[in-house]
């Protein structure tokens, strides 16, 4: 298999399993009402790229082969993937509230994601905030799910699970998402005074609007794998570089895509004035910096000796890719 | 001192302690943007009751009393109060975001809640949906911060507080708070075919809408401290007596209440032709229903040895209060 069909056969299994994952993450009625139940469904399953759980699976794969890790004594530990499937759940519940959210007409103002209408135009504004609360707060009810085990294993799961929690709330909270957000509105000047990001300003935005939850992935999933203190600080790094990269991708893409490829109204960023990276230093030198955060991704890893696994690959893809 | 007078010095006490933690809870610029931090404190220093943190500390304070509790063997653990702290301010963190999204515009449309503009009003509508969202994320990273403690009790506090993470988002989430919103918006013809709710339907709904939470209050406090199982299924009967007490007062506080006292706009939900206890059966019965669960409760808090404590007085407030 060449490497390009490996990482397509590594991440369809993985999407496979993180579907079927977040398939029994979600309260089903009578448990949750039938219409909140659907709409948290409308939105959790259409289409995403799971880039979010998929790195948190590689980096606990990766951890696990690297064997710069806790080892769990009993032989009922389950293995590395699995213990990383509830904080990849969290973390797709977190990224997909979090979309209803933007498109909401009090924020970015989008009727369409990936193709199809967005939930607060198929469902009202009202159930619409409500099924996004309600994704944030399942994120936290499935990460305090832990797997049968004995009891040594399960004090060193609730230990790793508990670090776990708090990479994952403070990434999505103030310090994290929601901070980026919040200074997304203040430059698009639909909160406060009107603020004009440089471009640190943008950077640091993005750091924390799409950055600290991608950074929060990697670092999830090699806690939850049992990574040494080292291995969990490289792991960071790398989902820094990502996290920006995948940002800069992302500018790229609204500029030169086209509506049918990414399924959102294309070039939306700059008739609302958001700062992005091609507005800030053009399209060739966006590219470029994307290139330089793989540059340092790649090292990081290599550095770090999880080179075995899908983590660089990942990478690649996160900036080569078209949608 | 009476008995009413220790009460509130009980009360006092708890509030401040609460404040203080509550305070210590919130990231701070340069962490969090300013504007967002000033959103979020706007909310959660309102002036509320507090009822919440209150009920979780008092629910510590008498599994504590009780010595049907969970002995810490190291001499380092922290005193009950202390242990219960943490979920009481995730909760108040929850009940405010609640609040701050109820009170939306394509929600409960309130301009005005506890005598001051609502927090949309303010700030726009967009910073007021993530300063809540904010408020959610940050309630779970207080939750996995952990007191220093030696290894062994480490332990034993990471076990609890991995429940107490679950006992809260299931509370607040799908099957629970956010589950019995989105069934008032159905029942208020905001969101889907309008439903009609029965007695049992409007028991149910507030059930999830506002008892999920203050049964998880009295709970997680119990859990914190260590309590036994039996004592902790005794608390949550008393809660979920509480809970529905709460809102039967609540409906009844609407109908009689005058503006100056509770602070909203009164007669709000039969304009909106909400279902209440008072519409559904009358005054007279409601004010017999409220004192049947404070009846209940009594009972549970006797055969549960949890006399000693703030428990029942609470109960007697949460019936007596007016406002």
């Amino acid at each position: 298999m060449s490497a390009p069909d490996a990482l397509s056969a590594f991440l369809a299994g993985a999407r496979e399993r993180i579907d079927k994952a977040l398939e029994r993450s979600l309260p089903a009625p009578p448990d949750a009402p039938t219409i909140l139940s659907e709409a948290m469904r409308y939105s959790l399953f259409a289409g995403g790229k799971r880039l979010r759980p998929i790195l948190a699976l590689a980096a606990a794969d990766a951890v696990d082969r690297s064997l710069h890790r806790e080892a769990i004594r009993s032989g009922d530990a389950p293995s590395a993937i699995d213990l990383a499937l509830p904080a990849a759940c969290a973390l797709e519940l977190i990224h997909t509230y979090s979309l209803i959210h933007d498109d909401l007409p009090s924020m970015d103002n989008d009727v369409l994601r990936r193709g199809r209408p967005t939930l607060h135009v198929v469902y009202g504004e009202g159930l619409a905030i409500l099924a996004a609360d309600g994704l944030q707060a399942q994120a936290f009810a499935v990460l305090a799910q832990l797997p049968d085990a004995s009891p040594a294993a399960r004090t060193v799961l609730e230990h790793r699970m508990m670090r776990v929690v708090r990479v994952i709330a403070e990434a999505a909270g103030p310090i994290g998402m929601v901070g980026g957000q919040a200074i997304d509105l203040q430059a698009a000047g639909q909160a406060g005074a009107r603020v004009t990001l440089d471009a640190e300003g943008v950077r640091a935005m993005h750091a924390r609007k799409t950055g600290a939850l991608i950074r929060a992935s990697a670092v999830s999933g090699a806690i939850a794998a049992g990574a040494a203190e080292p291995v969990i600080a490289a792991v960071d790094h790398f989902g820094t570089d990502i996290g920006l990269a995948f940002q800069i991708v992302d500018d790229i893409l609204d500029v030169e895509g086209e509506a049918a490829t990414i399924g959102k109204t294309i070039g939306k960023d700059a008739d609302r004035a958001k700062p992005t990276y091609p507005a800030l230093f053009g399209l060739d030198r966006s590219r470029a910096l994307a290139a330089d955060c793989l540059d340092r991704a790649r090292q990081t890893i290599a550095d770090a000796g999880l080179t075995a696994g899908w983590l660089v690959p990942i990478a690649e893809w996160v900036v080569s890719r078209k949608s």
